[in-house]
């Protein structure tokens, strides 16, 4: 099928562009004749790729030199165990935000390695769900580290702003990461999932903040020790090679687009335009405030549910796929990570207001 | 570059054909209009994939039904720490046998969750490498099991049979999955890398005995867990996706090879070609034994090592790419998995015959 719109949550749509230059070399990378996920990772071509995608990543971000770029296996789930075990330290407390599933999902995982004191952000204005002002957010102070989770996927939540702490920040920005401006420089520890705005599933970015390697537990696997890969340069075991190539390939892509200020500027003409079309109709819902509203997952229900599979099928028949809404919620959800281009929501709202227009 | 033959020790080649398959339908699979890769891993579409790649993997290596097979992220080295903590339970103690690299590697991760009873089983015939006869290795009545590697690609080192115990067997089969007939049953573990006999890095299978899901540790995280993951089907976290659909394309496509028994002749033979080759010659080294040379990974010195870069930029001319040693070693290394076709090692030695003609 030509022409379609992928509004997974992830994995996701990755850019065009980059998925038609990984096929074009698929077989004959850099004219080696093999691809480059068939050879070694410490030959001088892989290496090539694994240092141009940290320096395009640092360049995106801004990521000051005393940050190290962590190139690890897994993905958020494996930072969930990751984060606690390497910078705990001896201090048996940290301090989570609660704002969503995805946040929820990370203390139950830390509360194998430390009290977890949690913070219970979640809030509702006018009947919507909202989430408290960070500046309300409380922080023990004996934590090891603050941690939140800026983009709920599943809730369609969005913080903006940040803990107001003299700890580490650590934030999962598996869903945001690229897609809006940031200071890495106000944060401890930033990861990532690669497969909603990076690359393909089965690799996590870790930036880290180089005074926090020091805390590593006995126990934490080397594998997922942020001191030995910084050490190793992300090659203490062989990594995922073919997903880090592709990384790097959308990196190139975005800075080709104008860099994150530019993604931005997109990104929000996308929520924007999506948003409005639900606002301004009885037909579409969306329950959360607009000043909590993600950017990057726009759940949305139908006034009659009884429509939801015509929805979904005549919206796929249009080229209009990955709608349906998580399992925990029900409805849809439409993700429009950087990978999804303007035209992709335009297409969307075009069909909102048909579907509309003919089911009302 | 055309007909290359890719000797990487791995991540290694995959099969031609795979690839191409794979090339095909990078940007449209299914007829979906998007990637394998840009899909979600628990729509229909990738679940079936998910499920055909685990039949046709039981089906090769002829499976139980109370083993479970679990699609993990990361490598061996992400297993050299799942398997403790997975299995110790309240023992103490776990027996390593240690004939190489690979199974030092082990035994220093898993020196960290317990008392690893190392048995040294590298032995010399002849002035050549060799390993104990395994029914003179030792092992620790307290022992949770028993561990080995049974191919060793920095080695070059094969055993062939398997410890005798009634402890469960943990093997680490990265490097010779589905290369010969194994006999599962006699198994607690089996795990596998897949850049290497299987398919790109970032993935790894465990094959695990059921009765062995219940010992898992406080502080094991949960993304490792043999019983979490069993339970989810290996989606407890987001897979690596595109690493399984291409692993499960490399199974059809040893099954339409005749499967693992006929993939053992082949292998037996390429094995002995290069062999052959080598013991023929005053110009090529192998110091390995005969009783225990590997199959997958043949490593080989120049009696003029001062010929080595030359060796290897000739051989690269004609295609023949990826032979050089590891750093450990030096010298070259031809890793002829499964991808690798007979005809690379007739290339191979036909080059060898050529080189020594005109370098005596």
């Amino acid at each position: 099928m030509d022409n379609v719109f992928n509004f997974s949550a992830g994995p996701a749509g990755l850019p065009k562009a980059v998925m038609e230059k990984a096929q074009k070399e698929l077989v004959d990378w850099n004219n080696l004749g093999t691809s480059v996920m068939e050879i070694s990772h410490r030959s001088k071509e892989f290496i090539k790729v694994a240092e141009d995608a940290e320096q395009d990543l640092r360049d995106l971000l801004n990521i000051p030199d005393n940050y190290k770029v962590l190139f690890c296996q897994g993905g958020a789930r494996a930072q969930f165990a990751a984060v606690p075990m390497n910078l705990l330290g001896s201090a048996k407390k940290a301090t989570y935000i609660d704002a969503g599933y995805w946040a929820e999902s990370a203390i139950s995982e830390a509360s194998k390695y430390c009290q977890v004191d949690t913070f219970n952000a979640k809030s509702e204005i006018d009947g919507k769900t909202a989430v408290l002002s960070a500046s309300d957010w409380q922080v023990d102070p004996e934590a090891a580290y603050v941690h939140f989770c800026p983009n709920e996927t599943i809730d369609g939540v969005e913080i903006a702003d940040l803990p107001v702490t003299d700890k580490p920040i650590v934030a999962d920005m598996s869903s945001t990461i690229l897609s809006r401006e940031i200071d890495v420089a106000k944060y401890g520890v930033i990861y990532a999932g690669a497969q909603k705005n990076i690359g393909p599933a089965g690799l996590c970015i870790a930036i880290v903040r180089d005074d926090l390697l020091e805390f590593a537990h006995d126990l934490l696997p080397s594998f997922m020790n942020y001191k030995i890969l910084a050490e190793k340069e992300s090659m203490f075991n062989t990594p995922p090679t073919f997903a880090w190539y592709l990384s790097g390939l959308v990196f190139k892509w975005l800075k080709e687009q104008g860099g994150v200020a530019a993604m931005e500027q997109i990104n929000k003409e996308k929520a924007q335009l999506l948003y409005q079309q639900i606002d301004d109709s009885d037909f579409y819902i969306n329950n959360v405030h607009p000043n909590n509203r993600s950017r990057m997952n726009v759940p949305f229900q139908l006034a009659k549910p009884e429509l939801d599979a015509l929805f979904l099928e005549q919206a796929a028949a249009k080229g209009l796929v990955s709608l349906k809404g998580h399992r925990a919620v029900g409805g849809m959800r439409a993700s429009i990570y950087n990978a999804v281009p303007l035209e992709g929501v335009q297409a969307l709202v075009a069909f909102m207001q048909e579907f509309e227009a003919n089911n009302a």
